[in-house]
């Protein structure tokens, strides 16, 4: 994959602000909307049963997040999901903890009848997700992506998602074609919210990007790069977690085409 | 409207502490009680059934923000309010992307029932809040705040409310007299809940202002000075969002008096 | 208590990386997981009902803060308090503001039937927890710490937790022993979740302590310390509650057992 489509994609959600609809975890919220508003995006964490579903039609695209899935939140997360895919709104689901508690396991194997366009998680999350294994201990990965590349095929032929799967080096698949994303830094681990906001980014990306196989694929890649270079950025100088989330929200309101020239490990 | 009046007022905040209970949106939940911290008032997020009508009537002053209005927060919203209303403690209803989205605009209006001290938008959410128009797309504005002028005319009239409209020059009325309020920094809008906690910093404003119209229109005055004038001292050397976000809790604990005469600029 | 025992705890929360499960309110969620990512643990908000209960049999250490008891979440707390007790899990119980309100006030005493490990409070939410008082406006304590002794001595006797009562000198007390902590900075009651997140780090080291009375009333002592610590650490030289807690979240990573020598007032 070509670097200059990354900066191209960045660009055009500078550009054109698309409006992000997040129905996610009560931990991250904040940062969530936070990081979209500093990459060029437009947040609106709509996730309410009656009016979740009317927003996803309008929405550039949606986030469904598991990581606290409270009745009200899955009845609006079901209402969004099908609403999203009647529409043609892009979806992005990030299964928290999928395949280690039981509710949220139902709850994101279900979504998957609407089709998500990407989904991102651990290792285990994706194992868990296509039913292919048990999962690890909530948000902590313990296999690794290449481990999980199976279950990612398994979603893509079931669902058509691109997935991706999380990890010192990203991998990114839509079954077939499969791109390695090596930028980040491990401060990222070590704030709340760091993986999620990734999946609201990978949101805004996917609302600009061309349509097709290929198009969903390079803006995940895109919006994975964007987002650990700016992560590289904010963990140079930072005193530790509590500077680097701070300074990860600056780095992703500069971060730019040069940036990523210089520092894109894509393969 | 006399500066000296926003710091008599600023300096009671912080001498009174007043215990402001927040019923809001969980994006901004931790924000808004930093906000309300720094600037020397104490926060209570007060917001289920049971609990938030008891609350509202020991309470100094209450917000009311419809951001993200689950079941069980609309039943306290409206036990809040009735309370609040019986027994004479200020309220402020901020009725974010009311205009746009059935279920809160329905909540909004009905809260209107119970008599809010003041109401804190944008121009689409004013507007749609006075059923005049049909709103913007969730927390952006589509109107300027000059458009908004007949709605909140028509809430004064008929609910007795204070409303301060946003925007760059923010417009606060009585539906007589009106005041313009010029201060702030485009950063507050590259930060989510930067317009939130200004609702809970106005109520804690009129939780100290004197009875009768006038107090409460200068008091959400006040208010938005206090904290736009703190938003441009933290804009000053902010690297981006993340820095700017950080450096206004510290701007609403020192900004002072000094502050407010040497920058504030009402008309 | 000597010093470093604090340290052996401390680097063992390091080392072990415990999965803490936190069921608290919606306020501070994000704070204190980055304060337990901060110190070395592995955090999980897991509060729905159906799955808090097994996972409180798996997670090293639990945390049930009634900031914001949603009816959801009441159940979900029952449901983990009972199988963390069940299982041997210990578990800190953090009764906000209970005492003041009748909802959570009748929660909290109802949780302490699952015997909770560790009681973490002011010395109003102690009295009304353990019914000897009517206490104080919420999160703001008009008691003082001694006021309290009676109170924790017969949570002690009725439910065998160890209690520590914050104040500007922390006193923890297993109903016999009494340690006093006289670390801390006034900046930590000028952020939101300063004492919430202390819970959650309470938790953290008593997943890894020793058994027996003695060794639960030690852990409390070290992570009181460790925490009161780094916060002395992070207030010199911040600006303000802003940079404070940003930097709080850089010492609770960096503070180590050379900072404990140096600075722990512990008799």
């Amino acid at each position: 994959m070509d670097v200059s489509l990354a900066s191209d994609l960045l660009a055009r959600v500078r550009r054109t602000n698309p409006l992000i609809q997040c129905l996610t975890n009560s931990v991250v919220t904040g940062f969530t909307a936070n990081a979209l508003l500093a990459i060029g995006a437009s947040p609106a964490m709509t996730d309410i049963p009656g009016e979740s579903g009317p927003f996803a039609e309008i929405a550039s695209a949606v986030l469904i997040n598991t990581g606290t899935p409270h009745a009200d939140q899955r009845v609006a997360m079901v209402e969004a999901a099908r609403a999203a895919h009647r529409a043609g709104t892009p979806w992005v689901l990030d299964p928290v903890a999928v395949g280690t508690l039981p509710v949220r396991t139902a709850l994101a194997r279900g979504l998957l009848e609407h089709r998500p366009t990407a989904v991102r998680g651990n290792p285990s999350e994706i194992i868990g997700l296509a039913d292919l294994g048990s999962g690890g201990r909530g948000t902590d990965a313990v296999d690794t992506p290449d481990d999980a590349v199976p279950a990612a095929s398994a979603l893509a032929a079931s669902s058509g998602a691109v997935t991706a799967i999380s990890g010192p080096v990203d991998l990114i698949t839509d079954g077939d074609a499969t791109i390695r994303a090596a930028n980040g830094d491990v401060l990222l681990t070590r704030v709340t919210g760091g993986g999620c906001a990734l999946g609201a980014v990978t949101a805004a990306f996917l609302a600009v990007a061309g349509g097709g196989p290929a198009g969903r694929l390079h803006a995940v890649a895109a919006a994975t790069t964007a987002y650990t270079v700016a992560a590289e950025l904010a963990a140079s100088g930072a005193d530790g977690p509590g500077t680097f989330a701070v300074r990860l929200l600056d780095s992703l309101a500069s971060v730019d085409g040069a940036d990523l020239d210089a520092r894109a490990r894509l393969s």
